[in-house]
């Protein structure tokens, strides 16, 4: 069963109608903490649930938030950052520390760069290095040729794409790591806002990739780092 | 409008009650004569269909033809001929003639030879030579590239995939002959009978490409003898 | 394997992070340049993408371009020329030269004249002839035949159609050229934003036809230019 | 309200636990008698049914029956009859007499027939005259112009196809008739067992068709006997 | 085959790239004209249309028409009138006239009325007379029970509903006149916009329902045309 | 078959046309008072509805309520109030009244608030007592853990969760209470827009979990409060 | 937090690798003991857990059984029961006792029975008397207002639907008590083995029904028991 | 680039036409060999892969492996293993070794158990550790509490889930490990073969999960196997 330092409630008196009940001890259980999906939320909702993960851990994370979300947290938390391509608020109790983790995301398009944002800015909160390589798409695929040496030299690759999907099928192919596919909503009409992405993942010829939700680069990033620090 | 040699019409008083309307014009106007799809058609129906047909055209077809199908043929055609893998019924009023086109094969891997057969005996009927290159999935890419100069000499490329279906995405970079995408039903779970792999080639970042539908190997090869014939 | 002048690396040393990694050899490989899609992507990010190609390539192009894109584009390349209608800008180095080949485009209704344009624009990039005869849904067959003598003379036919997109089969029936399908998302309810002439298309009894992604009129047109390239 | 000679209630006192309560009113309310769905059922409750149904009526239906259903009805009502094609049981208490009403039945394969014939059997059963004109697929348009005269002879028009299902547009357009679809499930991969047909059908660019549920003969016969006896 | 008259290209030479093809012959064929869907259209090709439609036919119909096309089809036809509930413009000749002809529209919600009136006016616009009979969902069954008297004077009945689409059955198993169901895309959640409903509508346990596209009032209103007439 | 007392048309003689034939009788028949559905409703058309509603009934209910539907209604019904989170106006003739009943409502995070919201508000309308015990999601167990006696008052639970809607499988082990799943609409990519929640609720290995439509919190507090009274 | 009583671990060792966690405990938390799935399990696991739960528990179940599995159950559990339709295998004990709860069981047709069974047997166990009203589908309403009396003495109604599943919404306008929905998969075509009722189900315009799976009569009997104990 | 190693071609002059093109350098490339995919081959198929790989390595796999297949395989490979269960075929040159890593694998329910042995087989072959903790579904909670400490000493967690699947969701709370989930096809009605599980699982709301294709031990072991090896 859990032991009380794994539950917030060893902690404090819960409160039955609390509407955020922040899970403090997630990263005691999990190794990362709780972090907060701004989406759907209001500025006021994001800003609170930031000020109080702030309390209990060193470094914490906002993602899908507006430039509004951010905003408002920056009045509560002055030294938080937000990264527009990434949608992503983070707040560091300490300067970064980085691990000899190291990390390498690939990407089919240009237009895939929201989604490895958000994934990097999980990675490199947790300390973790990471080597983007944009737009090496499967249509040229010298362009991913070129860069396996240094694809070689990470201990996890994630592979961002849209339309058909098909890179994580060639990079599962070429490399002993884990590799974990983020199928992204990008491209148009047949592709079903990245439903023909993600149905490629999941049915890929190599075998050994995770896939994550559509467009799901913090997924992607916290898996990651459970596979780092395994 | 039509001319009187393109309608059967114009040979016979059409019966409308007549349950099979052969369209034996139907080379004048588009090139290749109608096929008999077998499947949920009874020996007797395919027999007539084939009988029918021999009397107006030097080479016909029956796709998806069991072999009980094929004996009821075989009675009253007994020069047809039975391809079991291809599941297709031939006959030749002529020995065949070979032309100088010459189209590829690409295939995933070895389940996917039923449609293979069924694209590879349709083109030789017409004529067409066929270069088949199986198990070039791309998991292991350096099999493709293997044989590049090959499939470079063709002037149509037809590329079957189940699973992911990224092989005509890769193929679609790396040749400038036209490409013809068939899904196959290959895999399991959410391949969901072939919806994958032809949601992915109708979303290929490589541009150009012609999908047919699910497993039909017997589309493509007809797609392929109308490109080589224009 | 690829040769030297096939892949970009020849010509210089590759930047892994580098965003947009213009695949300029596309051309010697596959027959034609990279094109840029440009919803999604910044002013900047096209621009960039446009000005790298133009160093490369004797013309070039961008699709799904609003008009702030094809503001910044005409900014650095002055002799850029947007098509509204298309959303296509296009840029060419020479005046346009034609050649022989000759295509036709048909389509159902007026609402599918952004998918005709794109298409159009495509290929008389490639210096291709277009016969473009729109509004021929098979509601009112005579339109169709009425020009049935012009269709006949090109090398291929594209057919665009929205709602049950059953133009295709008609014509798959009329014409021994290779015939080009695109479905258009055009139509409300049940076509669900097209899939409904997806589906269709795909399973068209008349054999022989090429299905390409909903709306991808640039998709059809690269089809076409393999085909009458190769 | 209801009035009394509508409600089987009228008749005798209902019974909650009678698994079959037959509606023998609903000829009084509907204008034809219910129908029993044989498939899923065993041969006694479809016998059971069809001898209820056989002391109200003087004409009755039992659809998707197989021989086995057909040989158990046909003990307990000697005059019933099989249509193995069609997979319906009908008895008539009285010779069959033939109204004025004229449908038509296109198809457009050969395996559509199943489907043709259980429409046929039911629109019989009503007394309408029926001219069945099968294989009239869209692939070889002047298969069906050459029948256009004796279809528009006809009240109503049925129309069934399988595949992509174009055939009802067509039609459509060519007669001033209501025009009823009848999506069929002949086909394979993408056509999911009718739905492209059935999507195809409801997006029908020619206005004024009415479509029912995939291989539903029956359902279609009902519709083309209402609307004539209307 | 199609008679001169039953063709426009009998009375002009037909353009190729024309993009308003107007099938003036339509009335003859089918016996009602060309109607023209104004979505995604502009003002400037709706008014082109129905100007061109204007001089053919007595009575023309817009759809899917928002005030702006209303105006600018004002200008060009002076008496046309807008229905801004059912989206659509209309113009006559001649005043109205009445057939003895008479339908009934039934509808389940409020919500429903956009549907309900695009009917009316097409019905109208036709001779029809039209009883609209609202806010009858089988939620509250005796609403629809008191006018089932009203309702059974029509010689064709039209049922709009959107969320679970139940309201065709229970009407169909009421009344003797063919019913046309029209699912509407009121609801929210799991009614995936219409689909819920349109299912229903295809399954009913009623026979005899002749079902039309999603919010298609339209397409209904057209199918009880063809009925009534024939 | 029904008492006059619970037809309105016991008390009025019903009007065909009448766009709004409200229900009144319902709360006879059903225990409740038709509620109004906004969403897709004119300010007028609502206000209309509540004002007939206030003269039949107690306490009314409008739900997926705007501000601007809210200030209609208070001009006609100046004791109405306006939940925004909720989106629910209300309006009650007497002060509240309590009963025994108690009911809970568990939600999986705050984003699942205004689906909260709006049962609580239709539950208290009801007179019936409610805890809300937001955030309380499976990723922190404890959450629920330590909120178990609370819940466990309850007669009837409902739990709303989106993104993969575990919550119900999870408390349905541990309550012998009844459960009405919720799902909503929360989460994003592969959640389709709660259809993800939706299938895993009607999927639960928890047996007896009765599931309501996405994101309909006023269906399930109706189920509550027929539970309740039953 | 779980007290030990409502655990298993409170009474022995668990031990990790058994395949059979019986969760003899659930009866204490929920109000009724696990019930084995048979479905897909072998009749040796089947027995096995039955005997297991034979020993902690008065009454047990074992659904979607076969006799294979219902003789292998005899063999070990002498006084066990096989329901052919209901395909459940019953053991008590001690002889029934009755409660005083009532729940009524609607159905729309024959087809529907082995659901109803299953319900039914389910309900019984639990001590639950059960009216069974089969065969009241929507296209015979009376047949349904003939029984309105004998269903308003239920405290819960169940109710089966296959096709368009609209009996739920008709019933859920004419009763106080809960609706418990469940959708069947009986029908053919675009009822997708049971979707269409369900989405009708789920969209009920009628408020405060709760769904469970297709087919699923066991779920249905627990909610309903979980109900009439609250 | 590939390294000449890495590639089969450095080793055999390659045949196009040679139906099986074993891809004897994966294990080079990426640290496991590669297996049969048996389903859909044919016995000779399989054994002629077999054969062909047992001669390139220590250990290998067949997965979908009916015993007509392992007793083909097992007259040319005599120290092939058949596990009927997991229905995988099995042959190493040497006896196994194991290494110190260590996985567990939880399932929710003894249907799973097929799953389970896939990935159990898969990486014993690798000489990872297995715990396999089987029927530790949600609806008993403490079931899997009470295994908690022995989950945790895993270095890799695999989740096996039909229906609902919920687990991982649940264990991702409560281990730092990464989660791999396996969603599976167990279940009926609206779990669609396991497409609830597969969407529940990618929308979890326990971030940092991994999730392979339905029913997909073999592909799930894999990825433990890169990771462990990472």
């Amino acid at each position: 069963m859990l032991q009380p330092a794994e539950m917030d409630s060893s902690r404090h008196t819960p409160t039955p109608s609390d509407p955020l009940k922040m899970d403090t001890n997630r990263e005691i259980r999990c190794g990362f903490p709780e972090a907060v999906f701004a989406e759907g939320k209001t500025p006021a909702q994001v800003t609170e649930a930031m000020v109080r993960l702030s309390k209990a851990h060193d470094r914490i994370l906002a993602t899908r938030a507006s430039q509004t979300h951010a905003d408002a947290v920056a009045k509560a938390l002055p030294d938080s950052q937000w990264n527009p391509t990434a949608r992503c608020i983070t707040w560091r109790k300490n300067p970064p520390t980085k691990t000899d983790h190291r990390a390498c995301i690939l990407s089919g398009g240009t237009s895939d760069l929201p989604v490895v944002e958000e994934a990097k800015v999980t990675l490199e909160l947790f300390g973790i290095q990471v080597d983007s390589i944009p737009d090496v798409g499967v249509a040229g695929l010298h362009r991913l040729m070129d860069h396996l040496p240094d694809i070689r030299k990470a201990s996890v690759v994630l592979v961002c794409a849209g339309m058909e999907g098909a890179l994580p099928s060639v990079v599962g192919g070429l490399v002993s790591a884990p590799v974990i596919a983020i199928p992204t909503s990008v491209g148009y009409g047949a592709n079903f806002e990245g439903l023909a992405a993600l149905l490629a993942m999941l049915n890929s010829c190599s075998p050994g990739i995770g896939v994550v939700n559509i467009d799901n680069g913090f997924g992607a990033a916290v898996l990651a780092s459970r596979i780092l620090q395994s």
